[in-house]
C-alpha cells in the first residue's frame, strides 16, 4: 500500500512550529508494510488542500493527515476533505454530545464556533479523541482511506495507537521488523568503521545513526510474518553486540534512564543526586520514567556554591580545589547520598555557558558516583552551545551510572 | 526570490528522527522576502536526491539544503549537487588543513573517509563549521543558488547565522516583519473570539497558535523596509495588548524563564524551588537561561516525601493533609526559600503520572509561592501524558512566580 503523510498548518510553513507529526506517522508505517512515497507540509489554506488531497486520492491508496481540525477560523482541513469528495458536512447528534460534554467536564466555555468539531460526513467515521475536543475522521471511499488527526502531537499520537494503528494492521501485507541497537562512548565513523564488513547486506539492512544519546545501529528486515523478519535480525544483532561489545547499553524503545531505573530496581538500589551545571536535567531525565520514586529520592540542584556548602559539600573543597574540579564533584556525590539517604550519591559540576571558569573551557564537565566505598569519577569537555551541554552531560552522568550498575 | 527547502536523511522518511532544519530554515526566509514555496523530505539516495536538485534548480532560485554531509557511506549529497552541476569534486587543501587541526582538536581518529568532508567544486565556497567537521556550501551558478548545510542542528543553525543569513540579507527586496504577544491562561478559542474583530485585517495579518507556553498571537507585515513594516505592526500590536491585558507575559522570543529572570534581576531577588512533581523540570527550564546564576540559588528536587521532611518540610504537614495538597506545597515553598537562603520560594506538589493519588486525578498540581509574609497558591488538574503534566505544570509555576512579580 502507497501512502502519503499530509502536515496542515500555515505556522508550519512559517517555521513556528516543527512537524513532529509527520516524523512520528513515518516511524509507524514501516511495520505494516506501508510504502511511505510523499511527505509535504501545507498551510491552512483551501485551495491549497483541496489540491493536496484530491493528488493524493490518485497517486496513493492511503492520506494520513494532521492538523486544521481547530475551532478557529483558520481550521479548514475538514472543509477541504469534504469538497474533495463532493460530500455535504453535518453536525452529528454523538459528537455534539461528547463536544458539550467534554466541555462540561473541562470546566471551560463551549463557544459555538466549536460546533464544528461534532461535523461528519457520509464517508467518514469519526476517530475518538480523548486528549483533546477535536475527534478525527477515517474516511474510506473508491479504495482510498484519508485519516484525519489533531495537530497537537498528545492528542495525534493517541489517536494513532488506539485509532488508526489497529485498522492499518487489518490490511497490513508484508512486516518490516526494525531493531536498534544503541551504544555510547563511540563516534559515528568509528561505529561506521568497526562495522564496515557487514554493510553491504540488504535484508537485514544496517543503519547508522547520530542520536541524542549516542551512536544508535538499526536493523532491518521485510518478511511476510513478524517472525520471519526476527529471523532473518538475529543473526547479525548477535554480530552487531559482538563487535560493539560494552559500549552498547541498550535497544529499540530503551532510553538510558529507563535502563538506568532497571538496573536500580533490579538491584533494590536507590539513587540520588547533587547537579549544577545540568540545573536539574538529570533529575528531571530521571522523573520521565513513570514509577522512577521507587528508586530515585531526588536531586539538589545547588546552582550557587553556598547552595553546595549548604547541603553537606565541605566549605574548603570549591576553595582548595575549585567549584569546577573533581574533588568538588566527589564531594557532590558524597553528599547528594548522605543528605538525600540513597545509596548511590551522583555529583555533578561543570560549565554549561559558553565562558571559560576557572581557566576550564566552555563544556567541561565533572562527574563523579559514589557509593560511600567506591567512587567513579569522569570528566571532558565538549562545548556546541548552552542546550547541547546540559543534554549531553545528562547523558554521559546516567551512563556512568549505568556502567557502575553493570560492573557492581 | 522563490525557495525550496530540502532535508535529506533517510532516517526522516523513516520517521527516526524529527525534521526540525526545515521548521528553523522556513522561520528564517519571510525576514527576507523570500517565499519558501516546497519543503520536501527525502532519503540519502543518489538518484532521488539529483532529481530533488535538478527540479528546484528549475522551480525556484535558492535551493536550501541540510544533512548527507557526514563521513559515511549512507552521506551522498555533495556527489549529487556535483553530479547535477556537472562539476569535479576535488580536496581542498586549506578544508583539509581545518579538518586535520580539528580532529587533532578533539583528539578524535581522523579517518580516512572523513576526507570527503575537505571536498569542493569550482562553483562551490566552503562555509565554515566550527561546531563540527563538515564544512557547509554555497554554489553560485546560472542564477541559482545552492546552500548546504549539515544536518545536526547545533551544527546547521549556527552555519545559518554566521555565513547564510548575511548572504541572503544582501539579496533581500520586500522585508517580512512579524511580532508575536504570548498570553497564558486563555484557551485558543477564547483568544479567538476576543480578537475576532481584528481577524480580516491582512497587512498586517494576524495568527492565533497553541503553544506549549500558552497561547500565541502573532502580527506580520510585509513592506520595502523594516521600519515601515513596523509602522503598520505597531498600532494593531496596541490594541491586542489593549485587550488581551494582563493575560499577555511576553512577546517575540521571550520566554517565560527568561522573562521570570529579568524580573528577579531587576528587582534583585533571587528564587529557589523545591519541586517534586516536575521532577527537576522547573529548575532546567530555569537554569537553560544564561546568567541565571545570578538570582536562581536552586532547586531540591525532593521526589521522596523522606526527602521533603528532611529538608525542611514539616513531618504533621503530608501527614494531616497528604503529600498532594496545598498545604504541602506551601511548606515545600517555605523550606526551599529558607533552605537555600532566597527572597523567594517555589513550592510544587503533584501528580506527572497516570494514576490516582490522595484521591486526586492525574495532572493535579498545587503550586504556591512566598516571600515568607505573602504566600501566593495556584492549583489545577488536567492531564495529556507524563511529559505533558511536567511541561504544563512548569510553565503554570513561571507564570505564577512572573505574575507575583509584576503585583509585587
Amino acid at each position: 500500500m502507497r501512502a502519503e503523510i499530509v502536515s496542515i498548518g500555515t505556522e508550519i510553513l512559517l517555521g513556528e512550529i516543527v512537524d513532529t507529526n509527520a516524523a512520528f506517522i513515518a516511524s509507524q508505517l514501516p511495520e505494516f508494510g506501508i510504502d511511505l512515497l510523499h511527505v509535504s507540509q501545507v498551510g491552512d489554506n483551501p485551495a491549497r488542500l483541496r489540491e493536496v488531497f484530491a493528488r493524493a486520492r490518485e497517486r496513493s491508496e492511503l492520506t494520513i493527515a494532521s492538523g486544521g481540525l481547530g475551532p478557529t477560523e483558520d481550521d479548514v482541513t475538514r472543509e477541504a476533505v469534504s469538497a474533495v469528495l463532493g460530500e455535504e458536512v453535518y453536525i452529528d447528534e454523538e459528537q455534539r454530545a461528547l463536544l458539550e460534554q467534554r466541555f462540561g467536564h473541562r470546566g471551560a466555555a463551549l463557544v459555538e464556533r466549536n460546533m464544528k468539531q461534532a461535523w461528519l460526513i457520509p464517508s467518514a467515521q469519526a476517530l475518538p479523541n480523548p486528549r483533546g475536543t477535536a475527534p478525527g475522521w477515517w474516511v474510506e471511499r473508491g479504495g482510498h482511506v484519508i485519516v484525519l488527526m489533531p495537530g497537537p502531537p498528545q492528542e495525534m499520537t493517541f489517536m494513532w495507537e488506539q485509532q488508526v494503528a489497529p485498522r492499518l494492521e487489518e490490511r497490513a501485507s508484508a512486516i518490516l521488523v526494525s531493531h536498534t541497537i544503541k551504544t555510547a562512548s563511540l563516534g559515528e565513523s568509528q561505529v561506521d568503521q568497526m562495522l564496515a564488513d557487514l554493510l553491504d547486506t540488504t535484508n537485514p539492512s544496517i543503519g547508522i545513526y547520530a542520536r541524542r544519546d549516542g551512536i544508535h545501529v538499526r536493523l532491518s528486515a521485510k518478511a511476510p510474518t513478524r517472525e520471519e523478519a526476527w529471523r532473518l535480525i538475529h543473526p547479525l544483532a548477535e554480530q552487531v553486540r559482538a563487535i560493539l561489545g560494552p559500549t552498547v547499553w541498550g535497544e529499540d524503545d530503551d532510553t538510558l534512564q529507563a535502563g538506568v531505573g532497571r538496573l536500580l530496581r533490579d538491584r533494590g538500589m536507590t539513587l540520588a543526586v547533587m547537579e549544577s551545571a545540568t540545573g536539574g536535567a538529570i533529575a528531571s531525565a530521571i522523573t520521565d520514567v513513570a514509577g522512577s520514586s521507587d528508586y530515585f529520592r531526588g536531586s539538589l540542584v545547588t546552582y550557587a556554591t553556598e547552595a553546595k556548602i549548604a547541603h553537606g559539600v565541605p566549605a574548603e573543597v570549591p576553595l582548595l580545589h575549585g567549584v569546577i574540579s573533581r574533588e568538588t564533584a566527589e564531594a557532590m556525590a558524597a553528599a547528594a547520598r548522605e543528605q538525600l539517604g540513597a545509596d548511590l550519591g551522583l555529583g555533578l559540576t561543570g560549565i554549561a555557558g559558553g565562558d571559560e571558569i576557572e581557566g576550564q573551557p566552555p563544556g567541561t564537565m565533572h562527574i563523579a558516583l559514589t557509593d560511600g566505598e567506591r567512587t567513579e569519577y569522569q570528566t571532558y569537555a565538549y562545548y556546541q552551545g548552552r542546550d547541547a551541554a546540559k543534554r549531553r552531560a545528562t547523558t554521559v552522568a546516567l551512563d556512568l551510572v549505568r556502567r557502575w550498575l553493570l560492573g557492581a
